[in-house]
């Protein structure tokens, strides 16, 4: 990432938390362009530009952040947020979105279904004409009997590996484990569908029709993109 | 429970039990009931009646019970089961299950899908006419914002509340609440595919179309049911 863009990132948080309003109930995301986006409300917050915010966070990460800025976080309660702002992994044409690979997409998903308004931000290399182009779809499972989810998930057509860091397999914050998969190209609802249906699995990365609008940081400036 | 009763669930396990021969793969339910076959189990292989069975335990309850007694617990792996063995909460003619009350649905579930043979043992008055009847139907949720997956599941028609013990809420061998639920009469295998399609829910107590028998102890004696 050259400098250049990683400047142009925190441009595209900028303009996200511009359409922030006093008073808002709001979503923070997780990963690194998000951590601009609650940087930039904390600034805001200390400047006195912006008051009266609740925020809800996708990730202990996040929540961790947001509080060391005085913003004041809360548990995901049914309210609907007025807005909620986090990355993606990858953007398709209609802001489809891949998520996950920050490894908080259970909890992101759980907040993001309630925002009124998602917005995205993210630089441009996260573009794709279709989903799965670049990235793996992350999916969620249970430890017990991962070995046979997997043989049903790769029963589905996927093809992939469990998640490591640091050569330990990466437990979630759920204490869940995390299957990158590839599928062959199909419909991309009923993959969603079938997946989450699947005996073994807790949530996939797919966030479709969810997504408002994005803004990406791109060599040439930051980017809106409306569905 | 009379004790006479109690006497028979013991000889319907027993029943259950003289279906294995040595060398099976075997799955282990949860639950008082369960617990007569694991111990039945646990004396045949001491007396050298069965030998070179290995096994899945269902919970940790059970998987400690069957260890004490000698029996060869593994991991799940995908490896078919040629007999599982586990009590019901409710049992339809068909025999279309509810379980969970015991709490260990998803494991039970994991487990069974993989059974040649799902034998289940219970009391006659776990028989009823449609599921739901007299059990709720138990649903394992997220906790992370499990008040929104509850309004998610009230949309849907339940009504019900989150299984508390001791006054605290009961947690599962998953780290996930259960939510127990009523529905108004409704196709069951869509009901079931809607639940597991919820965002929040991992799993649900319905084990539709997977039990091959069972043995029912009745004030005349111990019944089995053949689907």
């Amino acid at each position: 990432m050259s400098p250049d863009l990683e400047v142009l990132k925190k441009e595209a948080a900028i303009r996200a938390v511009s359409l922030i309003e006093s008073g808002m109930h709001l979503g923070l995301g997780t990963g690194s362009t998000a951590k601009y986006a609650i940087e930039e409300l904390g600034r805001k917050v200390a400047a006195g530009e912006l008051s009266n915010l609740t925020c809800v966070a996708t990730s202990q990460a996040s929540d961790v952040l947001a509080r060391s800025l005085g913003l004041d976080v809360g548990p995901l309660t049914p309210q609907a947020f007025d807005i909620a702002i986090d990355g993606a992994d990858e953007i398709a044409p209609n802001l489809d979105l891949i998520k996950g690979l920050g490894g908080a997409l259970v909890r992101e998903k759980l907040v993001e279904v309630q925002a009124k308004r998602l917005i995205i931000i993210a630089d441009h290399t996260k573009l794709v004409q279709t989903l799965g182009q670049k990235a793996p779809l992350p999916i969620e499972v249970l430890p017990f009997g991962v070995d046979s989810t997997l043989e049903r998930l790769k029963g589905l057509g996927a093809v992939g590996e469990l998640r490591r860091q640091s050569g330990e397999l990466y437990i979630t914050d759920n204490g869940n484990l995390i299957f990158d998969a590839r599928f062959a190209g199909q419909d991309l609802a009923e993959l969603e569908r079938t997946l989450k249906g699947t005996l073994g699995v807790v949530e996939t990365g797919l966030f479709l029709n969810m997504a408002e609008r994005a803004f990406v940081a791109a060599p040439e400036g930051v980017r809106e993109v409306v569905r």
